[in-house]
């Protein structure tokens, strides 16, 4: 079974629903029989690269409240994520563009070290004092090697804007056409969707669904039966 | 919509195939929104690369026939593929290990490049008097270049024989979990499959089902309702 979860680093939910899936996952028997993909999804595609900005004033000024108001949000979800064993660092996070961070993610995907990415970016972006958007490809660079890939690898695909963006802008077109207008977005087996950092029962029941309802492939053959093809013992030796 | 193509480049059913499906597709009014991936499977995953020979006296001895029934296999083969315009020279062929054109058909992937490098794999494979399996990396980067790949960037895929191998691994376990016992192997959606080189019609028919039957996801909530997400215009701001 797979499920694909579309997310952003910069959003906090991510963080936070993605803690309380893999709480469900881990309890759920099938578990070695499930394979979880990261999509990507970007909340502010528009920015520019290095462009970034203090989180409190941009939510107070998105929403038309107080700093102190926004600052209350903040640690309100700082507050769930804590609940969910999560570090998050309530002062002080940024804002900023994370094209580079998903297209190393899909980097990161080749190599096997994906999930391990994925992990360490949040961690990086709201748990960590540093800023992801400010310190340039070698900050992305240093978490790239902290995940298990190569330095001059990551650094390569980071300095090639054309690197796995394809990638990116896949998954951002699925995500539309899957009717995800935010994230997180867990999609199981294709058939059954999960909007939102929802309860860890709510991932149970989706995962318990989803696998119950597991089908073969229907196999279209239009009465021509077994076609030409090639297998382990050798390829079929035409008839016709 | 999705299709997924598992094949082997020295699969000549597969070359045939594709060449049907692709028929299919041409005349499919909804091709635009079909997206057409290559997956991985390899007939002979225990030979060793640079390991290769000729066709016919490894079909005559796998089939308990002479030469002269396995030669006529080929010609049968070759004039399928003649059939539907491809070229093909059944005196000569050799076979090998095709490990790292998978890997190389998945790094072509990343640049957008997968279904071009398919094509002239098998071009070079049927069509050319040239091995793809005897004249080591150099002669896979030249066809990686003619695709529009980097010749480096190739070179070093080549070199490093765990680039790009766990998702050869991965394509090849969801074969077998899909019940793919040989190839191609065609997936619709993950609902529908259709075995071997069937007739374009077989396809034609499988894209339009598959299509009619698309389905939205089923959104699982258990009452919840709206979970905490974020989008464009920003995080749900808590109110737990």
């Amino acid at each position: 079974m797979r499920v694909e979860i579309w997310s952003d680093i910069a959003c906090p939910w991510c963080y936070v629903g993605k803690a309380r899936f893999e709480k469900a996952l881990a309890a759920f028997p099938h578990r070695d029989d499930v394979e979880v993909v990261h999509r990507s999804f970007e909340l502010d595609p528009g920015r520019a690269k290095g462009d970034a900005g203090p989180v409190i004033p941009m939510l107070a000024k998105k929403y038309g409240m107080s700093e102190a108001q926004a600052q209350a949000a903040e640690d309100n979800v700082g507050a769930q994520a804590a609940a969910e064993g999560l570090e998050y660092r309530n002062r002080g996070r940024d804002h900023g563009n994370t094209f580079d961070m998903h297209r190393l993610l899909h980097f990161a995907k080749e190599q096997g070290r994906q999930d391990q990415l994925v992990q360490i970016f949040y961690r990086a972006n709201f748990a960590e004092e540093r800023s992801v958007f400010t310190e340039g490809d070698e900050r992305l660079v240093e978490l790239a090697v902290e995940a298990g890939l190569d330095a001059d690898a990551a650094r390569k695909v980071l300095a090639d804007p054309d690197a796995y963006a394809a990638d990116v802008r896949a998954d951002e077109r699925e995500a539309a056409q899957l009717g995800a207008s935010g994230v997180p977005f867990f999609v199981l087996d294709r058939k059954y969707g999960v909007s939102g950092a929802q309860p860890a029962e709510v991932f149970a029941q989706a995962l318990a669904q989803a696998w119950g309802e597991r089908s073969p492939l229907t196999l279209i053959d239009q009465g021509q039966g077994d076609a030409d093809a090639c297998g382990p013992d050798g390829c079929a030796v035409p008839q016709h």
